[in-house]
């Protein structure tokens, strides 16, 4: 890195701090093809965690049958025992979340989708019976005094549908909040949202900020403005993903997920605090993309990875 | 493309449409190592301009010895007689304005650094003796009735200098300025710049907005955010790559200019008039892409042309 970039100069109207919530290990992961051993995934984790990051989803406690890769999920979290960050996991359905709980998780995450083509071929149901298999779900993990966190993909558009109507999305939204979602994910599961819209979508949702996410993907290298459009109307929760990790599995580009280091890179610049450490964060995506034998897509990575060469 | 994406949401505050400063064939060529034959150039100038493009930088009128790859620049010229855009051509001195206005240009641009050392590496001069040698070309420019455009680099960071001050940039941009350039296009030429950073130089600027351009390079991911920060502040005028060719010959990664297309994606988001047909353009750099062997950096070709496999 070069001494002093990037330089600090904030803008007005945006918060102080934001919180990240990285998704690496698991969305990251979970579409890779090679087999990454249970220890790297927990020496990831904790690497991620010694560079700063408070929050990381650690896995999913899917059935294996669907994500192999995730697979490990029981025998990964007891290795993460000393990890100072949160850990909240995915869970599909009640007998995920009792797997998850029997191992004193208390973080979680539903996964549900805002356009009915998705959630056909997702969850193999419609938006009305995704949302009632997770009323249990959230309840019980509620129950047991664990915080859920709601995904709720292509807000923005759909592969099969194309553009998706705000209000569309602002009335599943409403219905996941109301199911006790303490934190709703808004997902551009393929890429194309733009500025305005994500504008337009955050004035339109009925739910008070502080309870919203962003999680946008880069496919056509619109991550970040739209993050910058999210972060002026007062989102203060940003997904992202170590090195860039994952994508849409319905794109078939390397780009996807918004990486974590093109984005702590704008907020340093912005002087928006996130705990994290640029230069470990790097090395960490580094060491990463040697485990699976293929570079980072973060230009950030790239970039201060081949200024170190 | 998916029908309908992406979806046109405006966002309020922003420019109904918008210049691109299309710098494909001149910024975007001139660090290539093959060679590219003169018709090839020609053809993807052509085809620029029937993808909507209506500024094109044809080419630099630089000595030979410094930018082998643009020395046909007089047998390019004559095979642009009939594409309908402003061909503005680079010259870096009295001579490449001679040669340039003896072929009819009537639209050329000057390069000059912020700092004294990129000044030293790029020009071998001081900041003051390349104010002083650009005085008499952009004299004898004015007088030939052209149009002067004066880029202005290392405006956000210097790969020697660490960040640079915005009343330092500020103050070069004056002298360009009061010398006669119609246009100044600020430069992040190694990427660094954030959107707080691109705002703070707006607001320093004694020079009307609609005299100026930015120019952003994608090393670090931030150029279409610092694009729409920009916007924010009124700029219209917006430097790009088609495919992103081209880049920063300090950083070895393969990130550079701001790609075209990726711009396009988000001003036809935005409902920001281009005149560029996004579907045409991509097609243009995948065809360029074909001829210099590799593929393009830009996500939204790599996105769209996948998807047309």
């Amino acid at each position: 890195m070069i001494t002093g970039l990037p330089m600090t100069m904030p803008l007005d109207g945006l918060p102080s701090t934001v919180r990240i919530h990285e998704v690496g290990p698991r969305d990251g992961l979970q579409n890779e093809k090679a087999t990454v051993p249970t220890a790297v995934k927990a020496e990831f984790i904790h690497r991620l965690a010694d560079a700063g990051l408070r929050t990381i989803e650690a896995t999913s406690f899917v059935h294996p049958k669907w994500v192999p890769q995730l697979a490990d999920a029981e025998q990964l979290v007891p290795l993460l025992g000393g990890v100072d960050a949160r850990l909240p996991v995915l869970v599909p359905n009640e007998r995920g979340l009792e797997r998850a709980l029997a191992l004193g998780v208390r973080e979680i995450a539903v996964f549900a989708s805002a356009t009915e083509s998705f959630a056909k071929a997702n969850l193999n149901r419609t938006v009305d019976e995704s949302v009632a298999m997770f009323e249990p779900v959230v309840a019980k993990a509620r129950a047991a005094g664990a915080s859920v966190r709601g995904y709720l993909s292509m807000c923005f558009g759909d592969p099969w549908e194309g553009s998706v109507p705000v209000a569309r999305v602002a009335a599943v939204a409403r219905r996941l909040f109301d199911l006790g979602c303490d934190e709703l994910s808004l997902g551009d599961t393929i890429g194309v949202a733009t500025p305005g819209h994500v504008g337009a979508l955050l004035d339109t949702l009925d739910i008070p900020v502080d309870h919203l996410a962003v999680h946008f993907h880069d496919t056509y290298g619109q991550a970040l403005s739209n993050t910058l459009a999210a972060l002026q109307r007062g989102v203060c929760t940003i997904d992202a993903s170590a090195g860039g990790l994952g994508g849409c599995p319905y794109a078939k580009s390397a780009t996807g997920n918004l990486a974590t280091e093109d984005l702590v890179w704008m907020m340093d610049g912005l002087g928006i605090d996130t705990g994290v450490d640029l230069a470990r964060l790097t090395a960490t995506s580094v060491w990463m993309a040697d485990q699976l034998g293929r570079p980072s897509p973060s230009r950030t990575v790239r970039a201060l990875s081949h200024q170190e060469e």
